[in-house]
């Protein structure tokens, strides 16, 4: 295993690789020479940049790009919470491999190859309004499967998941590590109604309470109130700053997946950028505690990484203007002011 | 001609051809069923009902994709209004046909075909400061070549603009036709300066002036005010209707040019979509008129389709979720409830 213990997680999180500051100069300057007015592409000239520093790479490239979709199932589902049963979990993991499902539509789309990992189906996470939902081994086990799905050689990275009941888990994750109540972070998930809501919002709250202890230590929090699908995405995201590897990430269950992450250390995400800002209620006031800009808002909020899969599109845009460009030069255009 | 007067088009918008709202229904019923929450595709569901209704397919089709980006060039750039100098306008056709330009990389990614047509380059508008740009058959030559740019059997089309001082004659429709002054639609175009900035807001004011006889009646308005590439996308816009084509919009100018249309009948637009919101000033504020929710907020401000380009994306990944999708029956899924 990559990391034995919760503390070679905190370790990596100290000490974490950085981007390559001078291929994003390079790419910057790149930019500056291309015919278009100056910052005229807007956030595709970002992502270009964004492709070269974290690549590090002078010529970015989208040669090979994964999407990872990780499945759990949750004891806190016995309570009510969500709109579907669990057994809806594995019967939508058979759906990725028939294909047929949104996220192997988008993946054709964006030319990209899909990983879909299920993670002990049959085994729960243990109820976390009365145990922990996973042991410190259990927990850094799926973070383990997180982290092994990564090829070391992808170049682009979107990471999603399925799980009925998550985004139960992920307003946990919310609510234990940056406050404000259920109310701030319960939403209606797949479309939960009022007594479900209300459910959800007491699970958080009994939860809260039952875990008062830990809440000041983001991996015991993420291991005791998370998933096992969401640790793997911690996992991940861990693997794509190792190997050099730009991450996209989807919606509110695995953007509160990489939370933990960002309380060791906000520099963490720097090789992150959010794919899009869900309709799940919390997922714009998280992206704002996290400082993360969500490259699109389509009021999506399926999961299954269907968002950071459609933002795949824009980085493929991006690049090709980058690379395919014409600078002022070459092309016998005037610049401004000429 | 398409239209051989200024009431030609009138009529045109007194009796549009309608969308086919039973194949809007179709597609709605399909998305319902796909193994999906309903609406959790959010806009691309939207997309693909949209596609359907004004397709007038049961099964809509993105086979051949359109993107149509006029040129010309505007005697108001003799007051000072752009960064750039008119030859720049040219020149921008000759990198669209050597293919180094923005729109030809985001062209090619988005596997759409496309067509750049200048329009009496040579020949640019009057100074509307001080004369009408166009008198009416000038104009109507340009809507004509508009009107002849869209292919009868094309499945979706883009439409966008390159011209030299075109957000100056945007910002004068935008003005004369919603009113609020120069102050509340000028913006900084390609990047012009404090001083430009000053010299652009005079220029409209005094046009307006000028002009303050025929302000009640749109396509004069568009005529005596606006470009010859604007006007192209009306025509082209006005085609679009007549043969059952969906439209994507690109920025400020191209919404601007088609603002006149929509002064005759809001409902001339029903068959259009906003590509995206740009970074230019007026056009949040022009679409929020139009009542087009952007599909894309990329602060992109190139013109050239490049924001409309982009959003093709969107309708393919939509689309690739409407026809390639399983639904809860076909692959042994639980829906809400069960």
């Amino acid at each position: 295993m990559q990391f034995a213990s919760l503390d070679d997680i905190r370790a990596f999180c100290r000490d974490l690789p950085g981007g390559e500051r001078r291929f994003a100069d390079i790419a910057a300057r790149r930019q500056q020479n291309l015919t278009k007015p100056p910052g005229s592409l807007g956030r595709l000239e970002e992502l270009a940049i964004w492709l070269a520093q974290w690549q590090g790479r002078e010529s970015p490239r989208l040669d090979r790009v994964t999407i990872a979709v990780f499945a759990g199932n949750h004891g806190v589902a016995a309570r009510g919470v969500s709109a579907y049963p669990p057994a809806v979990t594995a019967q939508m993991v058979a759906n990725f491999a028939g294909g047929g499902a949104a996220i192997n539509q988008i993946a054709k789309a964006a030319a990209a190859e899909l990983r879909v990992v299920p993670i002990e189906l049959e085994r729960p996470t243990r109820d976390f309004t009365e145990a922990p939902a996973m042991n410190p081994d259990e927990f850094l086990e799926a973070v383990d499967a997180g982290y092994r799905t990564v090829p070391d050689d992808c170049d682009l990275l979107a990471v999603g998941e399925m799980g009925i009941a998550n985004t139960t888990a992920a307003a946990m994750l919310c609510t234990a590590l940056l406050g404000g109540g259920a109310a701030r972070w319960a939403g209606r998930g797949t479309g939960v109604d009022d007594d479900g809501m209300a459910r959800k919002r007491a699970a958080i709250e009994t939860a809260l309470h039952f875990h008062r202890a830990i809440l000041d230590d983001p991996l015991a929090v993420a291991a005791a109130l998370g998933g096992r699908e969401l640790a793997a995405i911690t996992g991940a995201v861990l693997a794509a700053r190792r190997h050099h590897i730009p991450v996209l990430l989807d919606g509110f269950v695995a953007t509160s997946a990489v939370l933990p992450l960002a309380r060791l250390d906000p520099r963490a995400l720097d090789h992150c950028r959010a794919g899009h800002v869900s309709a799940e209620a919390g997922h714009r006031d998280l992206l704002r505690e996290l400082k993360l800009d969500p490259l699109l808002d389509l009021n999506m909020r399926l999961g299954e990484a269907a968002g950071a899969g459609v933002a795949i599109l824009l980085a493929r845009a991006a690049l090709a203007c980058h690379i395919g460009m014409a600078t002022f030069s070459e092309a016998g255009v005037s610049g401004a002011g000429d």
